[in-house]
């Protein structure tokens, strides 16, 4: 059984609501950047960027390293393993749920093709 | 190519990034509930459920249909395939990244290997 941290999922699925922050994710998964590089790269202050990547910092998605006046950004080591995990839970209830809904489906049919049988008798 | 829906995916994930309202899915995945259902087993107010509903079925993830004075939430039919495919895109970019820094060190690894025999020779 997976234990979900609810902190977690809570930091990281907000992390991942918003197109920039998951566009510098795409970034960092390439390559490492700088804060700045990543600025440029999405047309944003350094202020609105820093805001970003402190968002994914928190949620522990992005690490990032001071060295001299640059501050290179990388992604976290824990990956999205969690969050994949969530999903694919909920997907595997709502499958079961509609097959279950299928299988109900077919029983009724079934059973209005005999009644169907034994009208024409 | 997956094309992913920018306001879809803000919404769905910022939609999933509260535990009440993944809690809400997941019990909606097993059957269909009220939202005074909700509001009882979450142990919350009718307004709060509400405005956690809402959020939902804002995002597409739920439906909910009145009749007389009861409210029925469903689970929305589009599931989840879009955030999984998102998530399952980053952790390949990802996997692929740490990969190509195995191969890095294991070039390093070998080369330096072949100077040690170099030197003791």
């Amino acid at each position: 059984m997976v234990q979900y941290s609810t902190a977690r999922l809570d930091a990281s699925f907000a992390a991942l609501s918003d197109v920039t922050r998951r566009g510098v994710l795409e970034q960092l998964a390439r390559a490492d950047a700088s804060i700045t590089d990543l600025a440029v790269k999405f047309d944003m202050t350094l202020t609105g960027m820093k805001k970003h990547v402190g968002v994914l910092e928190d949620a522990g998605l992005v690490t990032t390293e001071k060295v001299g006046r640059v501050r290179t950004c990388k992604l976290g080591l824990r990956g999205l393993q969690e969050e994949a995990a969530w999903i694919d839970k909920l997907r595997h209830l709502w499958d079961a749920r509609f097959d279950a809904l299928d299988t109900v489906v077919e029983e009724l049919k079934r059973r209005e093709k005999a009644r169907g049988r034994k009208k024409r008798k």
